[in-house]
């Protein structure tokens, strides 16, 4: 898959022109990437792009990153690379990319605070923004090829969940199952493992629950909530809730709700609703049901490069969905120190309605 | 293995009274790790430790994080856990805990630009410095419980290395080769894969080469750099390099500088040197020998809760090394387009030396 860098860099230019800003500065991680295919590590020394407004790019990198910052390709997007020795300040060099005058600068959401507060020393009569606001746009519409990646990330996690019956089994450990997933994340072709939730009985009534040397009983419903980041980049993120035996009957009565309110968002789903209806879409028959106060947080985020991004799917977002956003819906309801549940897809808008890039039942998996 | 929290909590605010400063502001991260055990992740919804200079600390969490950071048992060090629920606003929460009338407060060096932007808007008249001068020199210096753990995340990353034969081999590919070594990682009791650095021939003349599709080669150096964090929380993270065949003699020619130059760095160590000599210790050699240009990055790194943390090993560092301190020593030989060597050990200053946490021999190792 290749995507046109120098478009993005383009796009985040006429960005910056409307919004009367100076210029970005971004620091490694997935806005990085996205704008110059550069998938670099944040670290102390810093690595920072300097995007004029008006003006060519530069990557300033610690002079030991010259050789990968090149491998990436960043100068074919026509990025100037510029290094500095270890033991040297390289804040200075990013003010010679961008002008002593800049009066509002924006910076990449994940830029380290101490290169922030290194750059504010350098530039003190510069007002600060985050770079989100010409971002977050252009990230949350994703192209045909963006959304392509991540169909093939969400067909990847899939496949580890459709293997759940191998390892999920009571008498053992949420870590001992969890470490089989992670195994089984890294087969179906994903780069790296992000995060393996594996939660049993009153676990899963944390929703972000990590994992524990609890033994998982018979009975016990199981919420595994898994992701990693394909080579391509893009992320993968499916929840789906098991149970070995005999769920409690109160359990399945409300996970009948769950499902129908999952269903009903991600009908929701179209160009030009607002993100919040998604939301209350799900939200509403949760709280007809009486479970309200035990759906604690907001019903999905956005996907791409990164698992939580653009948009927002939240009560208060009132953005229009559009074609090419791609987002969770995953609603829970969680019953403090009994158990719980959650149900979680990955979606695309489509020019008409909507795509589901996670595509396996919804039901209760009964192993 | 336990950590007093409140301990470390009272010595930060005792940092904190020496520079006159008003509070911590610290995210998700080794900093939080260190202060109160709770190994939250970074994420766009905001969680900060509020340790005020003068006043009890608070523990600022999404609602849906709070289950998972009492579980932590932030509470029994002290920390009083304050949640806010998705689509409401947290910064205001955050100035409640440290009083609208800071005069300068410091955040973790890691906290997103974000959360830092949004901070400075609730809080317009502080000053901002890093929490760095407060944390660092208190984390540099580690008790006897953190330096058994690194020792024990050094075996386990020894353990690794030990078994290259059984994956390394002419006609593979640095990913292939790569994988292997990720799935042993974890086999030898990391919770995490960190890095995989496979880098053979002219690959290896990148310093942070990540790895690639490139077939490994007969007689081609291969540098081999790994790490990953225990479920401790602690760190590993060695290099040793490796030739299939014959390697080239002016190769093995600069290997035994290198190895030299290494070993010299390892012996100066001890309390009261300054961290640079360290640094000079391994350039000395590598200089004379007229490999100076290719010794192209400082000499090591501080490892601890961070693959990277204080102290540096580098020219300008003129902090005396101290008992406690943990460190990687890795020079490192780069010749552009041909091929590299780096000899990396993690190192503990003692009371009296060093104690190496690497202990396996630093020989190029022929498979």
């Amino acid at each position: 898959m290749s995507h046109d860098f120098s478009e993005r860099l383009d796009r985040a230019r006429q960005g910056l022109t409307r919004l009367g800003w100076s210029g970005l500065l971004i620091a490694p991680g997935a806005d990085l990437r996205y704008l110059t295919g550069y998938p670099a590590v944040a670290l102390e020394r810093l690595t920072c792009l300097v995007l004029p407004r008006d003006g060519e790019p530069t990557l300033v990198v610690p002079r030991l990153e010259r050789p990968a910052a090149q491998d990436s390709g960043v100068e074919a997007a026509g990025v100037r690379l510029l290094d500095y020795p270890d033991g040297t300040d390289p804040y200075p060099s990013v003010l010679r990319g961008i002008g002593a005058d800049a009066a509002i600068l924006s910076v990449g959401d994940q830029m380290w605070a101490s290169h922030l507060l290194a750059l504010q020393a350098v530039l003190p009569q510069t007002r600060w923004q985050t770079a989100r606001r010409v971002l977050g746009p252009l990230r949350a519409r994703k192209s045909p090829a963006e959304v392509a990646a991540l169909a093939e990330a969400g067909a990847a996690i899939d496949a580890v969940h459709q293997r759940m019956g191998e390892w999920l089994r009571p008498g053992r450990t949420e870590r001992e199952v969890a470490g089989d997933i992670a195994r089984a994340i890294r087969e179906t072709g994903h780069a790296t493992v992000d995060f393996v939730i594996v939660a049993a009985g009153p676990d899963a009534a944390s929703p972000h629950h990590d994992t524990s040397d609890r033994t998982i009983g018979a009975g016990e419903p199981v919420v595994v909530d898994i992701g990693g980041t394909m080579p391509s980049g893009y992320c993968s993120d499916c929840t789906r809730t098991y149970v070995v035996g005999d769920a409690p009957p109160d359990f399945l009565e409300y996970y009948a709700v769950l499902q129908a309110a999952q269903r009903m968002a991600v009908t929701a789903v179209a160009p030009g609703v607002p993100a919040q209806d998604v939301d209350t879409a799900a939200r509403t028959p949760i709280a007809d049901a009486g479970y309200g106060p035990a759906f604690l947080h907001r019903t999905g985020h956005g996907i791409g490069l990164e698992t939580h991004e653009d948009p927002y799917i939240v009560a208060g977002n009132g953005e229009p969905l559009g074609e090419g956003m791609t987002f969770s819906i995953e609603p829970g309801i969680y019953l403090e120190g009994r158990h719980g549940a959650r149900i979680e897809d990955i979606v695309a808008c489509t020019g008409t309605g909507v795509q589901r890039l996670n595509t396996t039942s919804t039901d209760l998996v009964h192993l």
